[in-house]
């Protein structure tokens, strides 16, 4: 079994905040996370399929169709946007890099499936310091 | 002369557009950059002093000190912040990397004078491939 | 199951040898790894969690907490530091990347587990080329 | 188990075609990684071993053993090289990343159990954003 | 005067040859970069322009013009080529770093100063630790 | 004129400290850097030398020749040393990163004049984070 990785990239605005709960009880948690104005970042998102070379075409998947369908599902939804009020997929959803993981797992999973792959992880780092991972 | 480069970071969110501008005349100029929503970045922020190191120390200046100058006069007021709404030195700037980078050189220029040295170069990295630099 | 990586770092000093060898056996199995007066480097520690997001707050883990918690077991022992000489869990032990790994693992696992975490991986880079895992 | 990674690098000339197609039909397939004249990367490569540390050294394997048979084995073969007329164990290989990655697998695979050690993943860096892995 | 750069890249083969000497002669003279099959690079390439931001826009260029102005005179030519061969500005020139910054720089100056702004340096990494600037 | 850089690396333990001082003394000026034991560093330098291109060459100076004249005259010195205590060079220095750069600056000025270029800039990384360029 190979597995093939696509880094991409996208910046975003969010904070990290119940809805149902007030700004000091956000506060008290996220601390600064939960700035009621918003904070961002330059999110570093690694997306992994796995599966076998083809005879063919020596590739798994070629990145370039790889690319373009995290650009089309993802990319296009999350960059320059922001993570709590503009992304039709993270509706009520708190943005937390977990959380934020587990949709776009959700939006690539089947499309990577229809391209005869399987998706493998997502990986997303929030900062050069703190990553998520999540394998389905 | 020697030169010395304290690395910072911080974390905000902000928007590229006028306030006497609409929400179209600000699309227009300035695209994805003018979400109305917000985005945000990972900035790397990069301070060069220079001078002579000191007999005493062998150092131009305590990166210790830098740093700690740097965390307070800058990062306390950027980090998790929004750049257009929650910092005082930057009321009524529109944030473009190079206003940003005016306006942290204005906070830092006299309080490393203070500690005998000279303010050399503010540099800050918005993205990986985006970076402005100013020497005053 | 997520996992969640926190990367955090430190310089320390260290040599590879055996006390009970002279330095001629040490320089011919080790080479100048083994340089009497000492050699050092800035490692970089990734220390992954696993678990299931929290309803309440969508983080597997506090990143924060478990920031402070690395900090307080781990770095404030080997930062800045002669790993073979000042490192109170490290003592007797010949400081390879591999035991480094294997008591930073013993430090850490019970306390995350008091977290209601699970320890996943150790990773340690003694160099950008060089690196061990340990996964317990 | 421990796992221990030394990180290489190499650069090359390649273009992803197949030999019995034409330039047309590559272009087709393939794109512009498919340009009749070549073009080229600099590749990163990290060979992952797996094992229990010595009793005597502390290590998996010493990592100088280990570079010195990857440039041995690997490097001396594929740097400043054209990858597909100029390396004896590509002949006749489509050299997409995962045809790089799994003849580089088979060159060291016998040669590290000799060593005492277990061969676990070659990942190939093509590009910043592009990588491979395989685990045999 | 502020200083803005643009990160763009490529990849390209090459290489170190002069065509009127023999294989012998440059194998003597740029050793394995002469290799006569070629090999290849990531190139990783910066451009600074400088100037004042505007009033208006608060931008010393956009930096979305200066990245498309790159790629149309620059990178698609450069992009997936052979720099000895598919490269109309690098005709009958030997492919060293210094001599394709110096090829850049006279394809952007103009286009630069017609866009209002200065170009103030360019610069090229072959590899991560081989690196060339140009002031003009 | 061009600028050429190459980027070499050693690891060396060291203390920032002054022998006419009590540990006291130093720790009151030095902090945790200067640690009786010593500790160490990954450092990351920087050789730009400037000049013209050959006419015959293309190159400013062979890097290959600069990157061997570095080995010799510097690293074979440094590297997997306690720059206190094993560097002829450094003998009665307190090795700040500035004080380290200045002697690296005399170990190289005339070997590279010797060369026909001219050494433009020293830059030392002791951290990530930490940088001193030195232009004589």
């Amino acid at each position: 079994m190979f597995y093939v990785t696509r880094k991409e990239h996208f910046n975003a605005a969010h904070k990290v905040h119940r809805t149902d709960w007030t700004d000091e009880q956000n506060l008290a948690v996220f601390g600064k996370c939960s700035n009621p104005n918003w904070h961002g970042h330059n999110y570093d998102l690694y997306v992994t399929v796995k599966g076998m070379p083809s005879e063919v075409t020596g590739f798994v998947m070629d990145l370039k169709v790889l690319s373009n369908l995290i650009k089309e599902k993802v990319l296009d939804k999350l960059d320059h946007r922001n993570l709590n009020l503009d992304v039709p997929f993270m509706k009520g959803v708190n943005p937390t890099t977990e959380n934020v993981v587990m949709a776009i797992w959700n939006e690539l999973k089947d499309e990577i499936q229809n391209h005869g792959c399987t998706l493998h992880c997502i990986k997303l780092h929030e900062t050069e310091r703190n990553c998520v991972e999540y394998f389905g």
